[in-house]
Formats: C-alpha cells, sequence, structure tokens
C-alpha cells in the first residue's frame, strides 16, 4: 500500500484480521527497505509490528495514551500515525527522530531515550488523568530488559500500591539489546512457558468468536481475574508488586492480541499484558542475531545484510580501542574484571567476556547497582574496569560520587559514546560528564587525542590507586598496538603543535588536537595546540607558562561549556590570581538534536 | 557492664545465652543514654541490638564481612567492636561517625550514607572471595525500605543470576524511617505472618538443642532447602530472583537467631535470612513512634522524651518555610501535588499529605521513579513539587536531566538540605547539586536568603512554566507569613546592603546574605553585598554594573567552588569579555567530614 495515505490510525478500525496481517507484511517491507537505506533501529521495529497495529486498532490514540520504554521501538507507530512519508531523513539533521517526539505528533505523548522511565510516566498520566476525572487508557510498552533494571522495579512498587488503572503490555523477546542476564529473566522464561493462556483461548475463544471480536460478551466482563486468575498457575514478580497478569500471548497473532487487550481494557486496576514477540521476526538476519548487532544499524544491503559502512581499514571503533589493550592487560593482571551494563556488544567488550568469563559481568541495564558493585570489587583488591555510555552513567552519577571517588577506591571507569553522538539525538549525547564529575574529589578525568594515548592513559590508570575516569567518543580512529607503554605523569599536558612563534593557544582534547594541529601546521598558523588530556587535575605548571606569555588562550571544547574545560581553567586562573585572555567555544545552554556529528558541530558552532 | 572493656567481639563466643540477653539490656541502656547526649540515631539501633550481638556470635568479623545497609544501625556493631568509649563524641568533629567508616576500624568492611548500596557491595566481596579462592562469609543486613530500592532490586537480579553464597540478613521492621509503602510492603507483610519457620523451629529445636547450640548437627546440613523449603509456602519476591529463603524470625530471640544464622552458614548460594525486628525496642517513646520522629533525634531528656533543643520561637526549619506556603497555595492552585521519596516527615510534608492526600505521594526510597513521575504529572497538566534532600537528589540526577529538563517540564524542585549539613557527614552533605544542575538546559536554579523571599521563589516558580529548583539549608530561620507575594523576574539579584561607597562586592546566597550584609552594616564596612539568589540563569545587567565599576569581587560560597556560582560568574565573564578582579571562598576539592556546621565551615574557611 501507499504509506504516504496513512495519516491516522482510525484508518486501521476498518480493517478485518486478514487485512491487518496483510498490512503487516507491508509495514515489515517498509521497514527493512527503509532503514536499510537510512540506518536506524530494526529488530526491534520488526518485533513489534502486529503489536503496535493491534494497540492502534484497540485504543483510540492520542486521547488513549500508548507509548514505548526507550522508543526505539517506536517506528511502526510513526507510521501509523501518518509520518511514512519522513522515513527518508530518518534519524539525519532536521529529519524525523529515531525516538518518540512530542513536536512530531500529538500520538507522542512520551519522550525518552534511556531505557525504564515509560512505567513512571504512565503512572505519572494516570494519576493526573484520575484527578481531573478523566477516562482514558494508559497503555505504556516496555520491553524485558527494561523491566528488570530498577527503576521500572521502584515504578511497579508504587503502580501496585496505587492501583489506577492502567495496561502495562510487557513485550517479552527475551533479549533487550543483546541477551538478558540476570535472575528475573528466569522467572520471565518459567512465565513465557506456562499454559495460563492458552486454557484461557480454549476457552473463552469460542464465545468471543461470536461476535465482532468479542466486544459485546465482554462488556459484561470487569477484572481480568473473573476470567484468568485461577487458570494461570504464577504470575511471578508481577503478582508481588499486587499487578494482575495476562498471558502469555502470541505477539504475532493479531485475533489473540485483540482478545487479550480487549479483555484488558476493562479490567479495574493495573494490569500487565504479557506478549511473546521475536525480535526482528520477518528478517533473517535479525531473527538470527542473538548478539545485538542488528539492534541498531547503518545503511546495508537488504540482500546479504552487509553494511554499507564500515570501519576503515587499519580504524578501529573508539569502543574498541579502549578494551583490545585491556584485554592484554588483563592477561598479565588477574585483578582486571570488566562490568557492563548491557552493553558487551557496545562497548565492544566481546572479547573479554570470551577470554575471561569469570572476571566479566553483565549487569544487565542497571547502572546504578554497576557502579556501586564495582566499588566493591576494588574495595577487595580487584581492579573493575567499569564501562558506562556517557549518556547513561547519568544514572550513576551518585553511586560514582557516593561509593567509588568518596571512598576512593581505584575503579577505572570507561566512559564511551562522549561528547556528540550525532544520529540517536538529545536523549543520547554524552555531553554532560565532564560537567558533572568535575566537581568530584579523588576523580581523576582524562581523555586521549589517539589510541597511543589512550594505551597510555589505561596503563596509567591501572599503575594507581584512585578512581580514574577515561573518556572516549563515538566513531573510529587508526589503532595500533604498542608495546612497553609507559604511564603519563597524571595532570600532564602536551605541546601537540608549537608554531615558530606562536600569537595564540589552542586547549583542546581528544580527537579534535590532532585535526587542529594538522590544520594549523598545514596552513602555518601561529597557533599553538596544546593537548588537555587531563580535565582534573589540570597541567598547572603549563598554564602558569601560558599565563606567563600573555597570549590569547582559546579552549575548543565539544561538551557543554557550563562546568567543562574552559570552566575548570578560569577557575585556576581566579584562584591562581594569574590574568589569561581566554576565549572558549562549545556547546550553548541547550539540548543537542539530532544529525550528523559533523553537521551538529556546524549547528553549535564547534566546527 | 564496663563497655570499655569490649575491645573485640570474640568476647561473645564465650556467652551463654542468657548473658547475651544480659549484655543486650545493657547496651539498650547506654545506647539511651549515650545517645540522649549526643543525638543521633536511636530507634534502628534499638531494633538490632540482639541482631548485632548474634551476627558477632556467630561470624567471625573482620574475616567475615558483617555490614548495614546505609549504616546508621551500627552503633551495636561499634561497641561491640570496641568503640563504646567514643561514643560520647558520636557524630561530632574529630569524634566517632554515626556511620561505617573505615578508618575507624577494620570491622567496618564497607560504607555508606546512602540508601541500598549493601546488596551490590556484597555481591562485589563475594565475586572478589570466589576469584581468590578465599573463604569468608558476607553478611549484608538491609532493613525492608531499603530493600524496595530500585538499586538493592538491581542487585537481587544479578545475585540470584551469580548465585555466590552470601547471607542477606533481611531486617524487616516495617519502617524505613516513617512508614513503608509501595506494593512490596504488602509481600513482606504476607511473608511475616507466614507459618513456614515456626515449623521449622518446633521441627529442629529438639535435635539442635541437644547440642551446643545445634552445631554439631548442622554440620551435616549443606542445603537449607532440605530443611526449610517445603515448610514455607510462599517465599514471595526472593523467590523471584531465585534466592533461598529462610524466616520469619523473631530478632529479639537470640536463640532463634543463632539457630537460623548457623544453617544458612551452611548454604550454598545466596540466602535471605528473614529477621523480625522492633524498631525502637526497649524505649516506649521511640517503640510508639509512626511518624519517624525518634528515627535521628537531637539530645534529649530521657525520662521525659523530650528534646533539649528546639526550633526558636518565630522560626522553622526550612523544610517548613517552604511548606507552610506550598500548603496555600496548593489550596488554591489544585494542580499542586507533593512528591516525596520517604521523606514525609524530614521534609516536613505531613500536613500537606494530609489535607490532600489525593495530591500526596510517597514514592518510597525511589528518588529516580519519583522524579520521572513528577516529570509525568507536569506533562499531564499537574504541577508536582518533588522534595528532594540535595544528597539524594544525586541518585535522580538522570531523570532530572533526561526527564524534566530535556523536555522542559515545570516541575519545581525543592532542593533540601542543600549545602553542609552537619554531622551526618561526608555522605550527607548537599554541596554538589549547583555544580551538576547548572549545565542543565531549561532549568532555573535558585536559593532565597529568608522566608519572605522563599515565598517570592516559589511564587515565582509556579508562575512560570519550566523546571525550578529551590534549594534550601538544613536549619532554621525567622518565619512569618506574607499576605499577596509577588513573582520576582527570573535571574535578578537584589543588593542586600549598600555602603555609601562600596570598595568591594560580595556575591553570596542563601542565609549567609543577611549575616554578611548585617555584618558589614554594624561595622561601617565599605564591603557591598549582593544576594546571588539565581544560580542559573544569572543577573547580568547586575554583572554588567559589576565589571564596569572595576572593584573587587569576591564570591562566597558555601558549596563545592568548581562548578558552583564563582564558576558560573567567571564563565559570563569570560564570555562577555568583562574584566572581573574575582577572589572566591568556598568547598575545596575534597570530601567534607562531620561536626557542627560552624566548625566544618571554620575548618573548610568558609566562615
Amino acid at each position: 500500500m501507499d504509506f504516504s495515505l496513512l495519516r491516522d490510525p482510525s484508518y486501521l478500525k476498518k480493517l478485518s484480521i486478514q487485512e491487518m496481517e496483510k498490512l503487516a507484511g507491508e509495514i515489515r517491507r517498509f521497514l527493512i527497505e527503509s532503514v536499510s537505506k537510512t540506518g536506524g533501529h530494526l529488530s526491534s521495529n520488526l518485533g513489534v509490528v502486529e503489536l503496535t497495529i493491534v494497540l492502534h486498532y484497540v485504543f483510540n490514540s492520542p486521547i488513549d495514551k500508548i507509548f514505548f520504554d526507550v522508543g526505539h521501538q517506536c517506528y511502526v507507530h510513526k507510521i501509523l500515525t501518518g509520518r511514512a512519508p519522513e522515513f527518508a531523513k530518518l534519524r539525519q539533521f532536521n529529519g524525523l527522530s529515531g525516538f518518540q517526539k512530542r513536536c512530531e505528533s500529538n500520538h507522542d505523548v512520551w519522550e525518552a531515550g534511556h531505557s525504564s522511565t515509560s512505567l513512571s510516566a504512565a503512572l505519572g498520566m494516570a494519576v493526573a488523568r484520575d484527578l481531573n476525572h478523566e477516562h482514558y487508557h494508559v497503555v505504556p510498552v516496555i520491553g524485558d530488559g527494561s523491566m528488570s533494571s530498577g527503576m521500572s522495579l521502584e515504578a511497579l512498587n508504587q503502580i501496585g500500591d496505587e492501583k489506577r488503572n492502567l495496561i502495562i503490555v510487557f513485550n517479552d523477546n527475551n533479549m533487550s539489546i543483546s541477551q538478558n542476564v540476570g535472575a528475573l529473566t528466569q522467572g520471565f522464561a518459567k512465565l513465557r512457558s506456562s499454559t495460563g493462556y492458552t486454557t484461557f483461548k480454549t476457552d473463552l475463544k469460542s464465545r468471543l468468536d461470536k461476535n465482532t471480536m468479542g466486544k459485546t460478551v465482554l462488556k459484561s466482563m470487569t477484572k481480568v481475574k473473573d476470567f484468568i486468575k485461577h487458570e494461570v498457575v504464577d504470575s511471578g514478580i508481577f503478582d508481588e508488586f499486587g499487578l494482575e497478569y495476562m498471558g502469555p500471548v502470541d505477539g504475532h497473532d493479531i485475533k489473540s492480541l485483540i482478545q487479550i487487550l480487549e479483555v484488558a481494557k476493562k479490567h479495574e486496576g493495573p494490569v500487565v499484558v504479557h506478549v511473546l514477540t521475536k525480535k526482528g521476526k520477518g528478517y533473517p538476519y535479525c531473527e538470527n542475531d542473538s548478539e545485538g548487532k542488528w539492534h541498531g544499524v547503518s545503511s546495508f544491503n537488504v540482500q546479504t545484510g552487509s553494511p554499507y559502512h564500515s570501519i576503515p581499514q587499519g580504524h578501529l571503533s573508539w569502543s574498541q580501542i579502549v578494551t583490545e589493550p585491556l584485554v592484554k592487560m588483563a592477561k598479565v593482571d588477574e585483578r582486571i574484571c570488566a562490568i557492563t551494563p548491557a552493553m558487551i556488544t557496545g562497548s565492544k567488550l566481546e572479547k573479554f567476556f570470551a577470554l575471561y568469563p569469570e572476571r566479566s559481568f553483565d549487569c544487565g541495564i542497571a547502572e546504578e547497582h554497576a557502579a556501586t558493585f564495582a566499588a566493591s570489587l576494588a574495595l577487595s583488591g580487584k581492579r573493575p574496569f567499569l564501562c558506562l555510555y556517557s549518556s547513561f552513567l547519568q544514572r550513576a552519577y551518585d553511586q560514582i560520587n557516593h561509593d567509588i571517588c568518596r571512598m576512593d577506591l581505584p575503579v577505572v571507569i570507561g566512559i564511551d559514546r562522549a561528547g556528540l553522538v550525532g544520529e540517536d539525538g538529545d536523549t543520547h549525547h554524552g555531553v554532560f560528564d565532564i560537567s558533572i564529575l568535575r566537581s568530584l574529589p579523588n576523580l581523576i578525568l582524562s581523555q586521549p587525542k589517539d589510541a597511543y594515548e589512550m594505551q597510555q592513559l589505561l596503563t596509567t590508570a591501572y599503575a594507581q590507586n584512585h578512581p580514574f575516569a577515561i573518556r572516549y567518543p563515538r566513531g573510529a580512529a587508526p589503532y595500533q598496538e604498542y608495546a612497553d607503554v609507559q604511564p603519563v605523569e597524571i595532570g600532564t599536558w602536551t605541546v601537540a603543535y608549537e608554531p615558530e612563534k606562536a600569537e595564540m593557544t589552542v586547549l583542546s582534547y581528544g580527537p579534535d588536537v590532532d585535526r587542529l594541529a594538522n590544520k594549523f601546521m598545514t596552513n602555518n598558523l601561529p597557533i599553538r595546540v596544546v593537548n588537555a588530556r587531563f580535565f582534573k587535575p589540570l597541567d598547572e605548571k603549563m598554564l602558569h607558562q601560558l599565563a606567563s606569555e600573555n597570549l590569547p588562550v582559546l579552549v575548543y571544547e565539544t561538551d557543554m561549556k557550563a562546568g567543562g574545560l574552559s570552566s575548570a581553567v578560569l577557575e585556576w586562573c581566579c584562584d591562581y590570581r594569574c590574568m589569561m585572555n581566554i576565549e572558549r567555544i562549545g556547546l550553548d545552554d541547550c539540548f543537542v538534536s539530532q544529525g550528523s556529528i559533523n553537521q551538529l558541530r556546524i549547528q553549535q558552532q564547534t566546527q
């Protein structure tokens, strides 16, 4: 069909089940075709095609509030709410967001990007609705990975207490980005294989089939438990939180989905509808992916499944630039452990996990616990490498402060995806970490300009006994393995380019250092480039020298200016009564949207 | 007994049950007597007297790792590990900490102050032990309030997966600081009343009694479940996390405690020992306290239970200075809701909760969920007041960033206990919030100098549509109710004292503003005092004026200097190319210890 004619989910209401099944197939083809050109989140969207169609069939968006945890699985929702024509610019500068965005559509009632906010959001909506004496359904859709995160469990604890009408659609594909971990996974598996709903299906179907989707019969039902409770042996964790449970139901069976959600609609109080989906359904490369390589993809060839863009020869992703030497160091130093909150693939820890399984820990989507667990390992003599995306490190701020830094424990924190990350947009840019970490006592905060310096900093981190954070950006850089890398002196900067007679100094960090140095050298500009590889502590000796020269200093930063490197330098000048003529380039006081990193830097005037 | 003779818990090993019971009584008297003089945490410690004695009887600290979640219930542990003589200086400057501190004793194997870190810590210790092929017990003691927090549940999820030997002592008094909330509380209540352990007791006791504490018989036991599992009907939430469960046991019955912990010692894998205790046991004022007024106390009269220090006539605590006007505003504006993570009493929200129960939400110890729940209420047209202690707000940093600020939602955040808090020490000082919040786009960040300005700022916050944080310190200030308070212009500062001919300007905030103004006025000093009541946005007009005068400016801050107000002013001067001769006073790059706020300010040279 021509998806550009799809303006509104009301279109769905007139479809038969067969027509919806046909639509599902067409949406799948559209998704694969479209994402193969733009890149984006594929597997999770392929998994929820039928589910999203049925949600929009059974409920009346935007009066009823349908929304998705994290939100990368909202593409079908976007198609059904009239945004198919914009998929050509998915995740691009000024284009369609890969997540829910209120400014795009009134069908997007919540926004996220980080995991496990949907249940708290749902409770807020339900409470507001009840206070206003309004009547509509609140329908968060949440995956099993997000469900096990502490924040979701905190929300369930209050949801079970408040007893508001709330239909939690539990989208269980037994994966988050990659395989799920944790004890709750076992419980979910038990539920998955329970026969409760099968009985229910057999029992009710005959009656329901006599009516249009069973609506007439269902009118008289008020409580799910009248029909289900006694047939379900054990509703697991949800029972503990005082929630009614329905399911499991086949998430690709439109008829069953309609039936169960129609029953859920009649229920008083919070109910969990357990929907089993297959991540990547309908595209074999995705279906067979257990490592999460098809979770978020760049453009690819539909037939072969091969990406069009790959990392250039001799380059590695920054994630790998840190884990490659880490793997080698861990061979010699058995105290080294690796900890990740559900990001083995994203953080390129596969090799570490394969070689040292007993020292490798995937904590699930649980940044808070992961950080304190790392603290405790360090306190017990281990040397953990705690790997966090900058944007998700925000979840562990208190644990880094209260546990790691306050107790001055030698945890090495790898801050992945630091700086602008591009297409994932405002929820994912890792631009706050310098500002929030710089005030933490005991912490050393650094960023290497290249792969060699990464190896130096990693060696430095493991040669000392304090919390030591190393940030590194998204993207790739030339890599080679160096032998006998020696630690550097903590808090020392280097001069990356010294012109014959400098008339100005640029302080920068990360890959920009060499980029600027090469530019100035090529153009023979009298601008010195300093590699400010430590944000904390600063290189006081070099600062004194710069101050004594009385030349202008430009702090070129690619993160939030407020509280960043320039702020640190200004504070130092103030405390040491050193006059310095400082200008700065960096991110202003606003959330940065999506686009290529290059486009965003031009927009933010940091290019 | 003379507690100063108690040097080591090995002393306990020789005692009979009767002698331990006698000791428990003596410890209780010591605690009440001692805390009545120094102030401190009383109720929670009275509740764990027998439990702590038995833990040190059954296990061998410090080889076995016994530690307490949060840690304010570690006084008995401190007494038993030789620190009774230091109780005269409990929580005082250079005195004994009210929490576990590794520097005090090798029996303090973990430190905290914030809730729910103990299970993550325990797993770290157990993993390190196993990697080292060592053999000792890891025994975290955690209350039911802390157990329901997201971070604990994240830890349980991995603990159930890792299956390490770990004895989780679940100290269930059905309270955190005040009454517990949340659906899990119901589950705990069900466990509490289960008869599982009763059967176990009857069954095993006869056999155990024949031996010295049953040790010989128990030697042959390897699995708890051989003895218990089938007799316990439902072990609730713990079962979902794959943990073995034992209990409940009377936490004041020494014999039963010994029996159950001896069995737990033999168990392979993680086990939860459910211990029922009575908070405040043995001191009627504490026992009858359901609101948590006896959780943390200042010095008091043991006979009457009356505190020796009370808030002066005409003064209110700062917590109340914000909630009094809030209660009045909520009467007119029905959109106003109050949200607290388990701090109704601490944040003085009792009146709000009593008057507007349907708009009052205690989320339990769940700062993350609380912040996103508030965001969602705001998105749904409500005007939530989210009340967080500064130090605990750290847990919600990501939610304030990603949900509240990124979506630009009108949540009013009351940041209680901002600045140095005194006796609770390094884990509780609220000195980081300015540094971490100042880089957040859309957020307005403020602090009033007095009760009148609090009413102005609160009015201002509710007259606009962006996230608006108001911080206020621990302690009290003069209060009166003002009629017709008008909003102020956002980002405007005021001059609190203008001398005839100013030779210098001091920028300050909070109660220091009037203190300094009065001091300078009284001594006729030519120093202007500016009330920098907004940290973000800054008063640019006034800054331009100050810059044009060319007089020295002293930024007098009482929080971390790194990233604080002075940092903001320095950045502004840099961006606007304004020269200003700035000096600053504030907290240096270290964690501040305990003592009276005054002592700490003198130590930190901020007095």
